[in-house]
């Protein structure tokens, strides 16, 4: 743990709450009384734990009104799934030791950069939560709830102080609808996961080219011939929107326009730019019609949908289906519009105005962002900070999603020390306040209903973390130590991250317990970004159920070995971190020869066998390197260099899997001397 | 396995089924091809596999009703699941290669003893269902989704012809919602288990001396006191018996009179027959009132609940709350009624009429049957075989239940050799068609909503095995083969049994991966029968979050191990069981200095610390006495004798936790020669 990170923390809070006495720095003890996250802008620590026992009791003052009260049986019953202390139905009768006072009503649909603030204390013999409105007291529940641990006495949290409130007003969720239908239950239980991080915004994207996922009465061919029968109806959209509402989070809209949009020409072919609407993924931006369609349509899908904000996509769009068409070419020719990228401002300008005319503001990836654009329009980056500080110095508002799309695969690391600001240093403080905040994007082109919680979680706590806490947390270290903590948590709110891998593991194998299974499953990862789909084709249709889906997107059993390795190689490492390193090499060594009976006896795991001698090979060049640095030998230049280019050809994904252990014995062996 | 055993299951099938070829013996590979429960009455394999892929195509033929169409897509839902092949949407559109065929309707409130029985044939490239009706499909679509396994082509089902029908009718699961209010999805998801091995009877209990959980609209009393705001609403009750009928499962209710009934008194105190309602279980049967109360609630319930059948409890009365109060004594004097006995057997006549008033069959516990009571009467046993055999010699028709009490933490071999007609030979073939069948009893005394799917499965499949299969299948090692693979399966239906103890682990020890904690916890159990309640206290509001809440209630590992020491012992092992007992007593005895510093940290754990040492020292004898046997070395019968008492003292409940693996340590040292 860097001890400069952890004094900059501490610096933060000093400089943030001059009111609050903080100790002088956080020892690993104290770190782990807070083993929560989002971190709160402010944390005071005091002597001492408030126990969790039958006779809790919580009651509300202040304002009341049916949400809280839902909020407090929500609060109730995970409370007692973290405990196994059945409170959901005594606590309220208890005399109360935590009490909830509210000072007034949220509004009515819950708007950008409403108060989300909280005031939380607690003693060794009460509890006040304090808001302003019911959004802050579900952002301070779950604070609580993430205090809870076990001690020696029981079940508590400890004595602290905390003043929150949020870095960024849209801290958001994408879950891409539109790709593939995920079902209902997903969707909730995904928001209980945004409430528990204290994520506010889901972004619910319900069509793209291979399906159209959302009921229209005005227009029902869109999910009629568009859906396979798989779609949302309205009474479940508005069930799930009260549902996010009942957890501070609004729903934002996507219906990605002018292209992406194939599955909509099923039903309506004369929405579509291309002769065969089957092969045409872009609409016909030059016909009245489409604009006539399309302002019913918008008007329908705003009225369904409260929020202020509708996103109307505007990515990737192939402008060569315009450029090619003579009857679109003679359009643009007689309007002066110089090129497809300029045909679209056309067409964005005009969806503007309909959005506009229903009272929502419009929102947009990077591509709506043309010269013509609305000033009120808010622009969702993909393509980087860079393109969001753009935005903010031309006067636009914008929302980060470059470096948080968690279907890519990479590390939690990586997506926490993504920053939206923090490309934006030349920005003015007016310009910075444009940057509202950031979205994780589960974009779902190779994900399925039954894996999509690992592949959100525990990441998405990261990125979290990053929109609500203060932007000088930057410590990776103490953010995994606690991701692992918030990870486990998160199973009391039903997502099942956690047991996915084993139960695609037993399902592949056919085996109840596949231990060696287990083993290589741990130390391997699908390959970052879009590799993977070079590896494999993947449609609509592809079972998802290979070993490359099991696994999460990032090994924690190889990054904590790769921390190991680092600290031999730096002659950091003690005794224990040594025997660590030689029992894992040990396990994998010898893994090869149980696995492989295993692998031969399934269709899904046969391919696998190579993978498994890999990391057999890898294993036992990384003992020989333990052995030879522990003892200091020299090694020949050749065995040196041949071992080298073995571990970095095990390094290259195969199977569409990355052997992540492979360059951790890399290090080992580059440390070790030649003779 | 024994080979007697398995001849028997042949001869069996050759005798039931002469149109059959069947191969001479049931090799292991055959076994493992139908690795089902209930095992079908007949099945003959062929040779082969048909391929489950995205191809895979399905459709209903001949009689047609929406309870079939969604049987169709909860069976496309399941092997979506089990495969990971996205078919529930296209199975029904693709060309059908699985056709099922209904003869006709089934009744319209299913009836004891409908046709269940399917015909299932399966070829390299079709698969044909065939059922009198919907029922048996349901049936049959089971069995399919049980032969699914995967190979090195693929998912697949073995070729096989499978002629398939219960034994007896009546194969129930109670679940005791009386004692403990057990939510609607903990229902549902434990009726999908039902379905999945066959059992036909839901028997829901509503009432206890606790609680009470059933709405009544004609005394809102009941539930408004008596419930603490848990209860069923008329239309949930609904929803459940539409749910279970979907299942082919009746939905039998059981309202416990006239005793365990204090929960019934808050509200209405007039039904009591103490002066102190509140300290009273037992209803005033000298009334008047009482019985025009029941009349009026019998009549509101009997038409709630359509199925023919009608629970009125009956069991465990204490007559001492009659035969000392002068009221009741007197009654009884003037009525000529000797005992409290004899006044139970007056009330259960009264009752009886009234609930044959309503067309209904009363049904009720052993306690029902008196000299007088009405022929027509199911008797449920819970007392014993020979109290069931009793019965059907006195006319009675009965269902077992000794034997199968899943709350008291047998094996579930012991469930598994209970036969209802296991101590019948002396009773006439009419006589035993009165034994209907048995029911798994869930009493929920010392089980929660979390836990109660490990209590229930995966024992509960062997128990429907033994009600639905030839009686001549005893093969209890095949049983538990089966049984992993089964209950694998079980959690593509949703059910938690095998997550839950990793859980409770991690909440007790507040570690997300407590690996010295899931290895002691593998080798205990909580102790059988009623010793628990003697060795801590159980309030409706004690936490059920200790490790005896945690483990299942049969070690798995601790069967193996003792299987093992069997074999040692008896000089049948082979050098892979020596190693694995091996290891798995170095594992065992190393275990304790990793777990004792886990358990300090926690309430929860710390009473485990004397169970863990104890385990460390078994252990350690265990690997001397192994060295001993494969050493034919001699020790002093001093030392024999101090660690046999050392085993048997371990062997006792400590922090109620038995260490299963004591005794057959024992075994091992009571095999060691002395000198």
């Amino acid at each position: 743990m860097g001890n400069s990170r952890v004094a900059g923390f501490i610096g933060f809070l000093v400089l943030a709450s001059c009111t609050l006495s903080l100790p002088s720095n956080l020892r690993a003890q104290e770190k782990s009384l807070i083993a929560i996250m989002p971190l709160p802008a402010q944390v005071l620590q005091g002597e001492g734990e408030f126990l969790i026992d039958g006779g809790f009791g919580i009651a509300l003052r202040g304002y009341e009104d049916s949400r809280l009260e839902r909020a407090q049986q929500r609060f109730l019953d995970t409370l007692s799934r973290e405990t196994g202390i059945p409170l959901w139905r005594e606590a309220i009768r208890n005399s109360p030791h935590f009490t909830v006072q509210t000072s007034g009503p949220s509004a009515a649909v819950q708007q950008l950069g409403e108060d989300e603030s909280y005031h939380l204390e607690i003693s060794t013999t009460d509890v006040q939560l304090t808001a302003p409105n019911p959004i802050g007291v579900i952002r301070g529940l779950q604070t609580f709830l993430q205090l809870v641990r076990i001690t020696p006495k029981g079940f508590s949290v400890p004595v602290v102080t905390v003043d929150d409130k949020p870095r960024f007003p849209w801290r958001g969720l994408l879950i891409d609808s539109g790709h593939r239908f995920v079902s209902i239950s997903t969707v909730k239980r995904n928001l209980d996961g945004m409430e528990a991080v204290k994520l506010n915004v889901f972004h619910w994207r319900f069509a793209d080219n291979e399906s159209f996922h959302v009921e229209s009465k005005k227009f029902p061919r869109l999910q009629g011939k568009g859906s396979g029968g798989f779609y949302y109806s309205q009474d479940e959209v508005r069930e799930i929107i009260g549902y996010a509402r009942d957890r501070g989070i609004r729903v934002v809209p996507e219906f990605d326009m002018p292209c992406h949009t194939t599955s909509w020409f099923l039903g309506y072919p004369g929405l579509a730019s291309g002769q065969d609407p089957s092969q045409s993924s872009a609409m016909d931006p030059t016909r009245e019609s489409t604009y006539k369609f399309l302002a019913g349509f918008i008007g329908e899908m705003a009225a369904l949908f409260p929020d202020s904000y509708f996103h109307t996509g505007g990515d990737e769009c192939d402008v060569k289906q315009w450029e090619t068409n003579p009857r679109i070419q003679e359009f643009m020719r007689a309007h002066a519009i110089k090129d497809g990228g300029a045909l679209q401002g056309f067409f964005t300008a005009k969806i503007q105005k309909i959005v506009a005319g229903h009272k929502k503001i419009m929102e947009g990836w990077d591509e709506v962002l043309q010269s013509n654009t609305s000033k009120d329009v808010v622009i969702q980056s993909w393509r980087g900070q860079d393109s969001l500080a753009e935005a903010a110095r031309s006067g636009y508002r914008g929302v980060l999603s470059a470096g948080y799309c968690i279907d890519l695969n990479q590390s939690a690391a990586e997506h926490y020390l993504v920053d939206p600001l923090g490309d934006t240093a030349a920005l003015t403080p007016d310009q910075k306040a444009r940057v509202l905040g950031g979205e994780a994007t589960m974009w779902t082109d190779i994900v399925s209903d039954e894996n999509i919680d690992n592949r959100i979680w525990p990441r998405t706590a990261a990125i979290a973390e990053r929109l609500w806490s203060p932007q000088e947390m930057q410590d990776v270290d103490w953010m995994y130590q606690r991701l692992a903590i918030v990870s486990q948590k998160l199973g009391y709110y039903g997502l099942r991250h956690r047991l996915i891998t084993d139960e695609m593991l037993q399902r592949m194998s056919g085996d109840p317990d596949p231990v060696p299974l287990k083993v290589l499953a741990a130390v391997v990862q699908p390959p970052r970004l879009y590799e993977r789909q070079q590896l494999r084709t993947f449609t609509d249709f592809t079972p998802l159920n290979h070993l490359d889906d099991a696994v999460p997107p990032e090994s924690d059993t190889a990054r904590e070995f790769n921390e190991i390795a680092k600290r031999i190689v730096s002659g950091k490492a003690n005794p224990q971190e040594w025997q660590q390193a030689r029992q894992w090499l040990l396990l994998w060594r010898d893994n090869d020869a149980k696995l492989q009976p295993l692998l031969a006896r399934s269709y899904l795991t046969q391919e696998l066998a190579p993978v498994s001698r890999s990391l057999s090979r890898v294993a036992e060049i990384g003992l020989q390197a333990l052995d030879n640095l522990h003892e200091n030998r020299l090694i020949s230049p050749d065995l040196r260099q041949r071992n080298i280019e073995f571990l970095k050809a095990s390094g290259k994904p195969q199977a569409v899997l990355l052997l992540m252990v492979a360059p951790s014995v890399e290090l080992l062996v580059q440390a070790t001397g030649t003779k």
